[in-house]
Order: structure tokens, then C-alpha cells, then sequence
């Protein structure tokens, strides 16, 4: 290998020593994206691109599946149709880009680029619906959105992302929410089941809603170092836009009604979860059903006779088997060397295999998440891989899990909790007697938010934990990114 | 159904009476698209995104096999980037999309919407290339691009459209020119066996290439109306723009080289060429590898006792044989205006079956393309279809080839040419020296312009029909989209 230029990354960090450039090395290293010449923009190379197409894949089939269909809106919305919904404006319009000039004119009126597509997707609806019978609509686009973002990183806060935004209206209140739960439980689904990243589910406090919703969910997810991060949200947007944009339609009653309104999406900022719940000091552990590869062969003491035969052999066996592998034959470098660049880039099972394995009808098989070594015949070789990257997603899940069982407290005091950093890593379970002066304190004191009220509700006490009154809810606090 | 407020299209206006206007009716009538409230850029609705959904899994999965890999890259482009390639900056800055401003601030340097991606790619490019081991590059990337157009027509020219641009880099100038021509004999692939649409494939003249290439290679499409569509691109872009961008990499012989570039991209204008290719006064016809649904079950008297269940029974079938089905058993609508409907959205096949057709063991199968009725046996009736099918998408290329072929004349005389409007229909095949003068000259007398130099040449003069000196090639000529 030539000496890249830009190589600088020599080794990975150790995450206890600094977690942020831990993060950075393992991205960069594993060239998972790049800066670009635009402050706070990134490129996603492939290998962090292919990720992104196993999350589209997932979450596409599922939302298909519930009746959802994709369309696409302009990437450009009228400064005249933001202003619309009073919350969203003040939500939004202090970070997004304005395009002026179109060629060499300067445009009438100004076009911001999507941070989100609200309104222009409601101005849509209001011309097309008419009827109750055309309830529900039930779409959603894939895109790339704009929010000019003072400080970046990559995957968890660019100035340009990828997502996904869905955008329904339904004809009763019960349905709109009915939606936005189920939007909600296929996020968690993903993050389970395909990621092995577990969530906490639950509603935003007012302050943390999104700007123009009546409410709104989230899942969050706890973070190697402590921190907390806001994977997903679904919001109940109830009808204040479709008020706004005049949506309406002729209800079963004959009468004009406005339909009631749901937004969602989930963004490349999975990505940065993935990262962060499951990668080590080696660099990248990838669960193996969003691994791009998940197994790779390599044969040790290759020119031997019959070695790269038997390797190529596994490898047919394992491809029609359904399982994505490689085979590295590549002569110049050591199987040590590339033990360590599979270890980096996380590909969930690595198989070496020697002439004297077989011999032996052997291979040994390398676990990512564990680094076990285990010996395996090769009867039936593809039926046992196939099981340990099932039995691998699996115990990611759990570990994951773990991590965040271990590294979640239920608050005594809060003085205690203000003044103990130590314990303020990981989420914390408290009660909040609802009050914004409560959130904004607990925020000023300790750099840590209400994430969520989550559904699964336990009494720790009566009274809240910041001001003694009368407890309303229990909720995640944590610091987050 | 309730009226439609945008309900204006009444009825589809015949193509031989007003061509545009039969397109436009086809495509609102049909919610493949809709005006946006910013002019030039379109909302795709989901019949017409689920075209583009067909394209792309046809595309990406042609892309995978032969090694290239999915990236993303920033939306917005520095003005400095966009001016390192001089020719590339004449074509394209008149009509880019300027953003001036990020939230309250003014921005430093402006940024453009990307209208194509050579120049960040490149700067990316050059960042990380090093070695020839590395080369080839081979990537793409799935996005939307913004051109400032002054008169736009969906799917056909709008100032905002989705495509994927490939950008290539190889040791070699033979590589280069090699992977030119392997896309763009995909893209013609995809045209014939996805799209049914027959296409010329050659090079353009100096004057209609991409700007900063060496050689640009096209396909090109005959529609209904005898005008010519540039249905995808291939570039081979020489070292143009890896010099201007200082893009090196240390060759075999130890010194440093620049690369060889290629760029290729497919855009939403597809959809427009086969709405055009196929649709006849009726509406859409869809070949059946790209129809969204290729089977309509419509039962008959369908209250009559077993007439619902083997409409069920029948969808089952052609479900488990992988055919794209559904069954409209929607009580309030007649037979008839279901039946008016369905050709008009162009679904391949319907199925019609009553209470006598099941008696008989029977259904009646009506092709979109000939709407001529067949009896089918409900024995096998999966297999019979999925082969209706099959023919039907050969038929449907064989028709449009037919078109194609009737409507190319050779050129005898310029003069008769210039003044018989009613030859210049289609395509026409002549003679050329090669010099731009008389490229202008044909642009200038009759509007249309050479489309591409093919690669099927035949000597049909040795005289350039529009100057008389020695001709050089033959060329198609017509006038275009």
C-alpha cells in the first residue's frame, strides 16, 4: 500500500482517553466519509454509504409494507410559504440557506433550500385533497435536507443530510396519532432489529417538540460514553399546518373539515449511533445484518496446494448460502495485517483457514464483537455461519442493552445528581412535575435535557425532583448530542 | 368519486390535434406529476415516482454488477471549484441556482446548486487518489440537480431533476474510453428490455457535447411525433478536468500521472420518453417490466355467488408467480369506467371474469397495447399470463422500432429537406464534412440539429448533403426535446 496523503490518522484513539477523537479516527480510518470543501458538509464514501442503503432497505420495505408510497417535492420552498405556520418559521428560518440568484437574475422572492418539506408538501395537499374517500394520504420522500448548522459532526450534525420524511393526513385525530405510534414502533424496530441498537421510546417535553407539532415522539439511545442520542422522531402534527395551508376536505358528514397531520423521519445521523454503541478501541463492530460484508475468508499460507481452491469453495457455499462474503487472496500482505483491517472496518466474521485445517475438514472462525476464536468443521459450514452472524445480532443487542442498563440511575438527590458529574453519565430516571422553569434549570445546571417521557412509566416518587411539587411524570435525562 | 378541484383535464386531448398537449394531459390526468408554486420544478406523484423506483433498481443493481459503488456528495459547490474547468464554467454558470446566504449571514464566497458534480468530486478525487493500485474508481451517485431553465415541461426539462451521475477515474486512456462506452451500452439496455424504447447510440459533435469533455456519446429516442429525445449520456472526459483539478496518482513506472475520467448519467427525462414512445389516445401504455402493477383482476357481476373468490383466488395465483397484481373490486364504480380508467393509467394487462367466464373455467385478458380480448383457460392461467407479459414487452419494442424505422428517411436533397416540413418529421440520416458551419447552417434553416454520429455508419454519399465538400460521416438529424 502507498502512504495515503491524507493518512494522518495513524492509530485509532482510545475512547477512554478521548471519546469525540475516537470517533473521528474511526470514521476518517475507515473512510467512512470526508470533509468537503464546504464548511460543515460532508461526502459519504462507500463504505458509509452502503450503511445507509441497508437503513433504506429496511425502512423502505416497512414502510411499503403499511401502505406508505414515495414521492418527491422541490428541493427549493418559497420564503412565503415558511412563514405560514408561525412555530415552524421561528423554528427554522434562522438556519436556512437562501438561494437568490437563479443564473444571473436575482430572484422576486427568496427560496430557502429545505430543511424539511412541511410546507411545501402541505401547499400540495391543500390542491389536491377533496374528499374523506381519499383518506388517508400516506407518503413519503427520500432526500437530502439543509439545516445551517454553526458546529458539525460528521453523521451526528452536518449542514446537509440524507433522510427520510414521511407526510400523512387522515381524517380523525385518533388515526393521526394512531400513525404516528406505528411510524414511531418501525423506527424502534429498526434500531433493534437491524442495528441492535436499543431505544427508549417516549414523547418530547414541550421545549423539545418540533417547531409546528402538537407533539412529538422520539427513541433514544445511550451512547458508549454516556451520552444520549435522538435516533428518531415521529410527530403529531395535529392541524395546525393543514390549517394554515387550508387543507380541507368533505367529511362523511358532508361538511368542511381539516384532516389531521403526521410527519416522521429518520437520518445518515443513525449512522453516527451505529458508531458509537457498538464500536471498540479496534475501531468499527458492525451488527451482521447491516454489515455490507459480513463474512470474509482469509486463507493463510495461500500458496499451498488446494488452499485458495478450498477458500473459493467456502465462499460459493456461503454466497448461495445468502450471506455477503469476500475472499482476500491478496499476496502482499500478511494475514496479520488483515486481521487488523477487518478488525477496524467491523465485518462481523472473519475465517482463517490454513492447510492443516484442512486437513483437519476445520476452519477457525473470529467473532467481531467477542474477538473468540472458534474452531468449526466444514460440514455444514454455511448452515453454522449463518447461525453465529444470527446468534452475533443477537448478543450485540444484548450487550448494547446491558451497557445501558448498567449506565442508567435513578435519581436520589438532585443537589447529588448537580454536583457529581461522575453520575451524571448515562441516562438518569426522574420525576418532573411538567414546568418549562424545571427543564430550563435542570438544563443550566447540569448541561442535560429531559429526552423523553417515556411510555413505559414507573413512580419513583410523588414530587419532582427539581422543585418538590407534585410529580406529573417520569422522565430520561441525559446530556446528548 | 368526488370532483376535483384540479380536475381541468376533462377529457385527453388526441395527439394528432395538439401533441404537447396530449402529453400534458396524460401525465396530470395520471398524477404522475404536478406543478410546483416554484416555476420549473415539478412534485413527482406516486405513480410517477414509482417509474423512477423501476429505473433506479434496473440502474443500481446493472451499476453493482459491473463494480461501481454508491456515494454521496454535498449539495452545494464552492463558485471557486465550479471556475477551475474554463469550459465547464461557461456551460453551466449561466444556469446555476445561487445560495448567498446561511440562516442571518451573508456568505463569504457563494455556493452553487450543484447543476452536475465533476468539480467537488474532483476536489474529493484529488484528495484521495495516490497510487495506480488503487485506480480504477468506480462510482456513482443517486441525488437531484438544479438548472435554471427558462421554458421547462415535466419530466422533459425542469429545473429541478433527479438522475444518478457516474464519475470514473482510470490509469489508462483506454480504460477510460472502454468504461464510456460499457455505460452506455447499459443505458441503451435499459432502455430496450426496461423501457421497450429502441435508441440510436453514437457520438455528438464538438458543438452539443458536455461541457469540459473530450468526447460525449449519447442515446437517442424517436417519439410519436417525429421529434428526437437525448435519453442518456456518456462522457469521456479525458484528463480535462484531472489536470485542472490536480488529480495524480504515482504510476507503474514510479512518476506521477494524471488519471482518465469518465462521467455518465440517466435522469427522470426517461419517464417522458416512454410516456411519448408508447402512449396513444387513451392514455398511458406501460411495458410491463416498468408498470408498477402489470395485472388489474375487474370482476363481473361480482355480487353473483364465487365470483369475488376466484378473483382472490386468481390474484393469489399470479402473486405467487411474482406478477405485480391487484384485484378492483370497488363496489361503487361499473365495469366500464373501470375498464376506461385502467387504460388510462396504461396498466400491461386486465383481467375481466364473470360468473359464465368461471362456469367456463375462463377469464378474458386484455393486452394495453393492441386491446384486443383474449380467452384464457384458468388452467395455468399464472404461466399464460406471466407469457402475455413476456410477449407484450417484446411486442412493444418491436412496435416502437417499426415507428422508428418509418419515420427515417435518407436524406436525398438539403434543399427538399429545408422546405418540406412533412420530411423533416423523424429521423433523418445524411451525410456530413464534419465542420461546424454547417452544423449551424442545419440548426438555423430548419431547427433540427445532428443528433450523434452513430456507430452503425453506412456511406451513403461521399458528398456532405448541406456543403458539398467530402463528407466525413453519416449522422442522424432531427429536430429534439
Amino acid at each position: 500500500m502507498t502512504k495515503k496523503k491524507n493518512d494522518f490518522v495513524k492509530e485509532i484513539t482510545p475512547m477512554e482517553e478521548d471519546f469525540p477523537r475516537w470517533y473521528t479516527d474511526v470514521i476518517l480510518k475507515n473512510e467512512l466519509v470526508d470533509y468537503s470543501p464546504v464548511k460543515g458538509f460532508m461526502v459519504i464514501r462507500p463504505y458509509g454509504y452502503a450503511l445507509w442503503e441497508k437503513i433504506q432497505e429496511y425502512a423502505d420495505a416497512r414502510f411499503k409494507e403499511t401502505g406508505h408510497k414515495n414521492m418527491y417535492f422541490p428541493l427549493l420552498i418559497p420564503e412565503s410559504l415558511l412563514n405560514k405556520e408561525k412555530e415552524h418559521v421561528e423554528g427554522f428560518a434562522p438556519e436556512v440557506a437562501w438561494v437568490t440568484h437563479g443564473g444571473s437574475e436575482k430572484l422576486g422572492e427568496r427560496l430557502c433550500v429545505r430543511p424539511t418539506s412541511e410546507t411545501i408538501i402541505c401547499q400540495m395537499y391543500s390542491k389536491w385533497l377533496n374528499s374523506y374517500r381519499e383518506l388517508p394520504y400516506l407518503y413519503n420522500q427520500w432526500c437530502s435536507v439543509v439545516r445551517w448548522e454553526k458546529s458539525t459532526r460528521p453523521f451526528l450534525r452536518t449542514s446537509e443530510f440524507l433522510w427520510q420524511e414521511g407526510h400523512t393526513l387522515h381524517e380523525t385525530a385518533e388515526e393521526a396519532q394512531e400513525e404516528t405510534l406505528q411510524m414511531l414502533n418501525i423506527y424502534k424496530e429498526l434500531a433493534e432489529e437491524l442495528l441492535a441498537m436499543p431505544v427508549v421510546i417516549g414523547q418530547k417535553s414541550e421545549s423539545e417538540k418540533f417547531a409546528g407539532a402538537a407533539s412529538t415522539y422520539t427513541m433514544e439511545a445511550l451512547m458508549h460514553d454516556g451520552q444520549a442520542l435522538q435516533a428518531g422522531t415521529s410527530h403529531n402534527l395535529g392541524q395546525h399546518f393543514t390549517k394554515a395551508f387550508e387543507i380541507k376536505f368533505q367529511g362523511r358528514d358532508g361538511k368542511e373539515h381539516n384532516p389531521y397531520h403526521t410527519s416522521w423521519g429518520i437520518s445518515t445521523r443513525l449512522i453516527g449511533g451505529l458508531i458509537m454503541v457498538h464500536g471498540d478501541n479496534r475501531g468499527l463492530v458492525l451488527p451482521p445484518r447491516i454489515a455490507p460484508v459480513q463474512v470474509v475468508i482469509i486463507p493463510i499460507a495461500q500458496k499451498k496446494p488446494g488452499v485458495l481452491e478450498k477458500a473459493d469453495e467456502l465462499y460459493e457455499k456461503l454466497k448461495d448460502k445468502g450471506i455477503r462474503v469476500e475472499v482476500d487472496d491478496n499476496p502482499k500482505e500478511s494475514p496479520g495485517w488483515k486481521f487488523n483491517q477487518y478488525e477496524m472496518k467491523g465485518y462481523p466474521i472473519r475465517v482463517e483457514m490454513g492447510p492443516r485445517d484442512i486437513e483437519n475438514n476445520q476452519a477457525i472462525i473470529v467473532r467481531r464483537d467477542t474477538l473468540e476464536k472458534e474452531v468449526i468443521s466444514l460440514e455444514n459450514f454455511d448452515s453454522s455461519t449463518a447461525e453465529k452472524l444470527e446468534e452475533m445480532q443477537a448478543d450485540m443487542l444484548k450487550k448494547a442493552l446491558k451497557h445501558r442498563e448498567d449506565n442508567t440511575h435513578i435519581m436520589e438527590d438532585y443537589e447529588e445528581y448537580k454536583n457529581k458529574p461522575e453520575i451524571r453519565k448515562g441516562f438518569a430516571k426522574a420525576m418532573w412535575c411538567g414546568c418549562a422553569e424545571c427543564e430550563a434549570k435542570l438544563k443550566e445546571d447540569t448541561g442535560a435535557t429531559i429526552r423523553c417521557i417515556p411510555f413505559e412509566q414507573e413512580e419513583l416518587s410523588d414530587k419532582c425532583h427539581f422543585c418538590g411539587k407534585e410529580a406529573k411524570h417520569m422522565v430520561y435525562i441525559a446530556r446528548a448530542y
